[in-house]
Parts: structure tokens; C-alpha cells; sequence
């Protein structure tokens, strides 16, 4: 939530030009995206996103992620298109970063989602799925279970100064979870980090997915699982099985989920909630002092987890018997 | 520059209902203004800043700066309007604090000024200088010479910490320039702080003036002066006077400088320097360490201060002698 790399009036302007978009009427740096700085921009031809890459990101993955963004768009799925320059790329360069222009999505994320706005996400990220289906390029999933352990590692010495016990949870997590991860479920591209500051709404609908900069290859089914993880617990950490019912079945009106699916759906959300378990505790123990963001808490996945842990089929989460 | 209060979306829809302004359609935190937290806004009947005033601006002298905003923009100057809710109030609260909406400037603030912008901005001072005169609300500069000592003394004992000798050069400037200081010059409304991040230029012309929470009564030629400073150094700290000749000639064009200003302007420029000097070391010694926003060097001003000190005449800063 922060600018990183300040662009100054001259080199944006010229930025601009090569994008044919007219005068540059305003630029303002924006509190949006926890890995990227961004600007909102306004040329006489409309307004824009312009995102300069971090090093967080590697900038081999941008044509991947800048792809899929325009593919998901002439799909007809509301989210940012990445403008191609005149030289028709979609990536350039703007303050010695990789930068790229995309368009701008009115709406407005939620803070506290209701069973309604469950229902909504749900639709769209099956229809995400639907509509990525044709992408040519494909990324593995660095965060996906066999990157677990090696992050872990990481941190693993110091895993006890978030909280006590944590490297013991952690380590009967991956041993009980790894060998038993699902197999053969179906795949394709999944958004991975869908959560309710990436979902816009506007007069009850959704209006746009943004940063799909975690995109991957991966099991369909674990982004639901991120989901029931990210939208379907209260702030004191239970699970509200009106807004889990509410996004597995938004998602079921799309893509009904196979026996397989549902019948690991416990497994994947539990792993989901480890994946951020782990990135969460490595960023809180790497964030020095002074940064511009505040880490998350790790622990609250922990509670997460404890709630998986204890679920012993997917109807425990809302899903209904198939008929 | 950064984001202190955040603001919820159903706040926000309640709070801009409270205008009148139909439905919020999109906000994002902006990266502007050191001292409050700002939100670009956009509702179905156009696009707003939205201000939340923090913990360093007096709650009390809110009604001055919002007064003064719309007593200027009804007289032409081009600056953020004040809009008021449906009770007629230009202050309402939000998020726990005091808040205003105010109107959106298309715009870009230039990075590297050149003399073409610094005769714009001298003449857009000079036409601020005489667009607040009939404005009723007074306040006093509590950054003018009574708060100098005052300030310094909150930090004096640890002033070398920011540069070894820093505390008996401003001892020394404080007891030169306290007595000397001018008195009895044109007196009105002065921005006090037109930096060149507060000026937005659109084709050519000014656009806007922003950032008016350091406006105040004193003498009209120390903003002027407070301009040399902020729009006539280049990046090594030399005094460019071709710039400050654009400056003069450019706010002479509306208000030509009385006698008593020319022969002060070196020493006005002088205690404009210490005054920044002063805070600027005053926020350096007392960031915390982690906090959102860099201070700015202090030192950079005791090059500026040490340039005036060898001024002998207005005409070192491209002041011309009087037909």
C-alpha cells in the first residue's frame, strides 16, 4: 500500500505519447497493491492504471500475467486490460522499473462481504476459469505445496518468535498434508489470491477483478478453497457457513464441482490456509522495521487452520449433496 | 505521502449521500500531502478529493482553510473547492476524524521547474495576494519569526545531532534575525508554503494551487520570498537567477513591489530559509524511526540560508531596479 518509485511529470509524459493517449492531465501515486507501485493517470483520452514492477515480482512472469489479463478481458471478463504501446507490447520501462499501462475499473471493494457478495465472487471466479481456459501460456504455482517446504525453511529457526509453537504446528502441517495433497483434480489457470480488495462491486454487481499477479497453474478447486479462506470467516475467525453455501454454490452455477473436488475440498482449503500461514509468517519476520507496509498477522491463519483441521467433509463448509 | 485513516466503503457511501453526490463509484488512497490522508473519490456526479485532517493540523483552524479555499475559488483562483453537506457545513467527520470533500484539479506538478513555470507561479502568487483580500478570517503565522525561538527550543539541545554546528548557526541567525526583521510592509493572506509539489500546471498554465494548511496573515513579500527559496535553487544549491528573475517579474506583473519589500527581500528570503530550516530539522529529529513518510534533509536549507547571508541586494535575485 504504498509509491515505491516516485515517475516524474517529464518521463510519464513521454510514457504516455507512446501509448498515443493524448495529453497527460494528472497523475496521482495510489495505496493500492501491497508489491507494486501504482499511479492512477489521466491523459484527454481516458484514465489508466500504470503499474511499475517491484522486485517482488519477476519480471520474466509479466508476460504471463500481462497475457492472461488481456485474454481474460476479450473473454469478457471484467478485469484490467494491459494497453499494447505503439510498438504493440504491453511491457516498457518508466523510472528504471518494468511498467505497464492497464485500464481503469470503476467499483469499489468491500470490507465486510455479505452472503451476497460470497454468492457474486463465487459466479465470477468460475467464470474466470471458464474464460482462461483457452490461455496459451501456463506458470507453475511457486506457492503451491511443493514450495511450502522451502519457504518454510526460510524462516523455520525463527518460526517460534511469531508465536510459540509455531514451528511445531507448521511442521506436523506439512508432514500430514504433503503426502496426502490430491492428485489428478481438474486444472487450469487460477487467480490465487482472490481476496475482497480484489474484487470491485458496483450496483450489486461485480465490476472487476484486479491483481492477478499470483496467477498460476494449479488445481481449479484450491482457488475455491482460497476463497472459502478469504471470504468466509468472521473477524473473530469462525467460519459463516451462509457465506461459504453462498460462494461454492455462485461457483456451482458455472462449473459444478466433480466428486473429486468435493470430496477434498477440506484438504485444499486447509493447505490454502497454510500457503498463507507461511507466507504471512516469512514476510512478518522479513518486513524491517520502518517498512511502508505493516505485515499481516500470521496467526490468523493459524486459527484458520485449527478450523480446517476439525472439518470432516466439504458439507461442513456449505457444499449441498449433489442431486 | 501516504495513507494514515482508512476508510471504509459503506462510511464513505453514507458520507458522500451526505452531499448529494449520487453513487460512489470508485476510491483510491492517494500518495499526497505530508500532514492528512487523501482520497481520489469518484461518485456518478464526478471526481473528489476527500481529506481526512490528522493529528497535525489544529482542528480549530479548519474553518480558516476551507473558508479561504472557497472565498478564493469564487474569486478565481483555481484551487480546490470546498463542497458543503446538505446542513450547508464544509466540515463533516469521518473515520474518527475531520474530514472535507473538496473538488478535483486536472493537473502536474513539475519536478525540475523551469523559469517558464516560476514566472507562472510568481504571477499566480501575486494574483492569490490579491484574490484573498476581501476574505474575512484572520490567522496568525505560527511559523512566522515569534515561532521561530520557540520551535528551535524544542530541539535545541539535540540540533547537532542532525549536523555538528547546526545549533550555534542557528543561534546566531535567530539573534541577527529577530531584531532586524522587517516591519510594517503590505500585510494580507499568504500561502506560506507554494512549493513546487503545490502548483498543478495543465498546457502551458497554472491549473491549480493546492495545500493551503499553512496559509496565514504576514507580510506578502515573505511568501514571495518562501518562493525563492522552493522554485529558484537547482539541485547542487545554487541560486539560479534567471528563475528568480521569472518569479519577480512574473508576480510584479500584477502586484509591483513596494520599496520597503525590495530593500527586505534579502533578509525575508533569509528568515524564510531559518523558518524551514527549523521544521525540517524539528521532524527529523522526531520521526520515529518506521514512519510512512521520509523527512526531507534540513541541510538543504543551511545552503539556501548561507546563500541569503551573502546577498547584499534584491537585485542578487534577479530583482530589476524600478522604472
Amino acid at each position: 500500500m504504498a509509491v515505491y518509485t516516485e515517475v516524474n511529470d517529464e518521463d510519464l509524459s513521454r510514457f504516455v505519447a507512446g501509448y498515443g493517449l493524448g495529453e497527460l492531465r494528472s497523475y496521482k501515486g495510489i495505496a493500492e497493491g501491497v508489491e507494486n507501485t501504482n499511479y492512477l493517470v489521466e491523459c484527454s483520452t481516458g484514465r489508466f492504471i500504470l503499474t511499475l514492477y517491484e522486485k517482488r515480482v519477476d519480471p520474466k512472469d509479466l508476460p504471463f500475467f500481462l497475457g492472461l489479463m488481456e485474454h481474460l478481458a476479450i473473454s469478457g471478463i471484467r478485469c484490467p486490460t494491459p494497453l499494447r504501446d505503439r510498438h504493440g507490447q504491453h511491457l516498457s520501462e518508466l523510472a528504471g522499473r518494468p511498467a505497464a499501462l492497464v485500464t481503469f475499473l470503476d467499483g469499489v471493494f468491500v470490507r465486510r462481504p455479505e452472503p451476497k457478495h460470497c454468492a457474486l465472487v463465487g459466479k465470477a471466479l468460475a467464470d474466470l476459469h471458464h474464460a482462461a481456459r483457452g490461455y496459451g501460456l501456463t506458470r507453475p504455482n511457486a506457492l503451491g505445496p511443493e514450495g511450502w517446504r522451502p519457504l518454510y525453511e526460510r524462516f523455520a529457526a525463527r518460526a517460534d518468535e511469531v508465536r510459540p509453537g509455531l514451528a511445531a504446528l507448521i511442521e506436523k502441517e506439512l508432514a500430514q498434508l504433503l503426502p496426502s495433497w490430491p492428485k489428478g483434480l481438474p486444472q487450469g489457470i487460477i487467480h490465487a489470491d482472490l481476496f475482497p480488495d480484489n474484487v470491485f462491486f458496483l450496483g450489486g454487481e461485480v465490476s472487476g477483478l484486479i491483481d492477478f499477479y499470483f496467477a498460476c497453474n494449479d488445481w481449479l478447486a484450491y482457488d475455491l478453497a482460497i476463497c472459502l479462506n478469504a471470504w468466509c470467516f468472521e473477524a473473530d475467525f469462525s467460519f459463516n457457513v451462509t457465506k461459504g453455501q453462498a460462494l461454492i454454490r455462485g461457483y456451482e452455477s458455472v462449473r459444478p464441482l466433480e466428486a473429486a473436488e468435493r470430496a477434498t475440498l477440506p484438504l485444499l482449503a486447509r493447505g490454502a490456509a497454510l500457503r498463507f500461514l507461511l507466507t504471512r509468517a516469512h514476510d512478518w519476520l522479513n518486513t524491517a522495521q520502518g517498512a511502508l507496509v505493516d505485515p499481516h498477522d500470521p496467526f490468523d491463519y493459524v486459527r484458520r487452520l485449527r478450523f480446517h483441521q476439525a472439518v470432516r467433509s466439504a458439507r461442513e463448509y456449505g457444499l449441498e449433496e449433489s442431486a
